[in-house]
């Protein structure tokens, strides 16, 4: 057993069974005389793994054969640039519903191949009443916010729009209408392993239309084409994410008991804080994220305080972004609801402290 | 110990001392209270890992700081695009010294944003008489042809000429003059650890040119800029590559010990093959490869018999390229001369048996 509790933003906690594998496998990977950091993606072995991503995947998210599964390099960021690149089609131009740091480098790249509308509301919300613009290829947003801890709770709805969504943070930790998406991305390193490989699912009919003379590397049809094999792809980042696949499939089985789970440990996070004197939560509360949990105190003096005492009792990477600053708890489905309820003890503990000193 | 000898092409054989480093780091990173897969690329021990590939590359090659290392997902691949859209300055063409079919990957790659002058020669060789044009912005080249077993062991001379190679499967296997390379990059899958990760040698002042406008994530300068880190890099491979580094460094001291280890290695096979009557190698004598050594029989179903006698001895991955076929031995940093004896001496007793029978 690990003596510490992780919350980092990601990269992220992993389940101790999982390590537990990888440490078995390390050596020697199945008796192929090889250990797995030196299988060839044209192995056998490797097929095999490709294989149980993509049908897990498959099975926990309900993802329909209209939907190509594809495992990429470059991180989410690498998204950014791939999406408009692909997906600006007929009116080279989107809508993005912008709601922090990650919209923003996603409009960024955005505006160098189109337009760019942009739909936004205050900081720590999520924009609710807006029309989507009718000469747009795509709407895209980020599900969970992992700076300022909010969430879309409901997706935009509009006929023939092509959703496009990064959904590093909330992948797998709730069902999805896959159905809805014409695009969904995460990186692999919250919900999924570690860093060094990205997921899109994307609708098999936008393939069509993506726009000839692209990067091959940047092209979706490409690696559509290619089964994500069209170079040596990141071999141990798709091991690790087939691991916590099947990890997740064998704890909990479905999606709706994975969201069940995170819902528990965010209610009990969530009334802590709304009865706390010291700390306070400025998110809406229609709009709070269930896996990140921002919240401040009323200087930023407690907050380093705060931050720094749960460290050294082994609560790990619990401070904000910098730009938000104040204190960030993750939560995502590797952490267990038994983490949460030491992290309030703590917090309680330090609350009481708090208040005998003033 | 292990009872296999791997002689893949890449993704190649790990040293048994960086495996077991990784196993011994898994479960817990240097008292982090975390495992090596999950710490932060915001952590000070993955800052110190970055820090050690940077350093050792640079002791290793004598790197100086004329030129930048960057640390970018994406694998080599990713660089027959990134390559041309930052360096396509002046002319908007470049010169290829095409080899195989990495050069033509980069070449198809490379027409898409300009003009590209091709010199090439016969299969199984390397260009040696040749103009170099005026008007090119970079002369291109792949080092060493993991397909055919070729090597540049002499590089292309021209003054202001900015040279351009693709080095993935021979960086580390011999001392190289950084000086004369304006660029040159290695996906880290064989001499430098796992798939996932690229590394990419630049002359700083090739950086100033770089058109405006480029995709993020494309851009040699954002990463420059961001000390690869303007996402979340490759964190395990980089680790990986921090441990192939000290294993190297530790081992050899100098690259010139190490490539004088690798000639011994390819010195004993060149020399059976030479003699052999069923084995033969198409490359010209002075174009050899003493990483990968590629060879034929007389008629591709002994190629098949020694190839599955091979693996059922323990002897792995010597099968050919499917656009060559034959038999190609690579014999990368991590593998042992014992390893090379035990494959001659098998190669031997094929051949006796061969003759025997005919």
């Amino acid at each position: 057993m690990r003596n510490t509790y992780n919350f980092a933003g990601g990269p992220s906690l992993l389940p101790t069974p999982v390590l537990e594998k990888i440490k078995q496998q390390l050596m020697e990977y199945e008796n192929s005389g090889q250990s797995i950091l030196e299988i060839s993606h044209r192995s056998e072995a490797f097929e095999h793994i490709l294989q149980t991503c993509e049908q897990k995947l498959r099975e926990l998210l309900h993802i329909k054969e209209t939907h190509e599964i594809l495992f990429l390099h470059g991180g989410a960021s690498l998204q950014f640039s791939m999406i408009p690149m692909n997906l600006l089609q007929k009116h080279k131009k989107a809508a993005v519903l912008h709601t922090g740091i990650w919209t923003q480098k996603a409009i960024e790249e955005l505006r160098k191949f189109g337009d760019c509308e942009i739909i936004q509301t205050s900081d720590f919300s999520i924009p609710k009443h807006y029309d989507i613009p009718e000469d747009v290829d795509y709407v895209y947003l980020c599900e969970n916010d992992t700076v300022y801890g909010t969430k879309f709770h409901e997706l935009p709805q509009k006929e023939n729009m092509v959703l496009v969504a990064d959904v590093s943070s909330c992948i797998l930790s709730e069902p999805m209408d896959i159905d809805r998406y014409g695009l969904l991305f995460a990186g692999a390193q919250k919900n999924m392993g570690i860093a060094g490989l990205c997921i899109v699912i994307i609708r098999k009919d936008l393939l069509a239309h993506i726009p000839s003379g692209l990067p091959s590397m940047l092209d979706y049809r490409v690696h559509a084409k290619h089964n994500s094999m069209y170079n040596t792809p990141p071999i141990f980042s798709i091991y690790v994410c087939s691991l916590m696949l099947t990890w997740l499939q064998e704890t909990y089985g479905t999606l709706q008991k994975v969201k069940e789970e995170n819902e528990k440990k965010a209610a009990l996070l969530y009334a802590y804080l709304d009865q706390s004197t010291i700390f306070h939560s400025k998110v809406l509360v229609e709009d709070r994220s269930i896996i990140n949990v921002v919240f401040h105190c009323e200087s930023e003096t407690m907050e380093e305080q705060v931050i720094l005492a749960a460290k050294e009792q082994g609560y790990l990477n619990i401070k904000g972004h910098p730009l938000t600053k104040g204190i960030r708890v993750s939560m995502y489905n590797s952490l267990s609801y038994e983490a949460i309820e030491h992290l309030v003890a703590f917090f309680r503990k330090f609350e009481q402290q708090v208040l005998q000193q003033s």
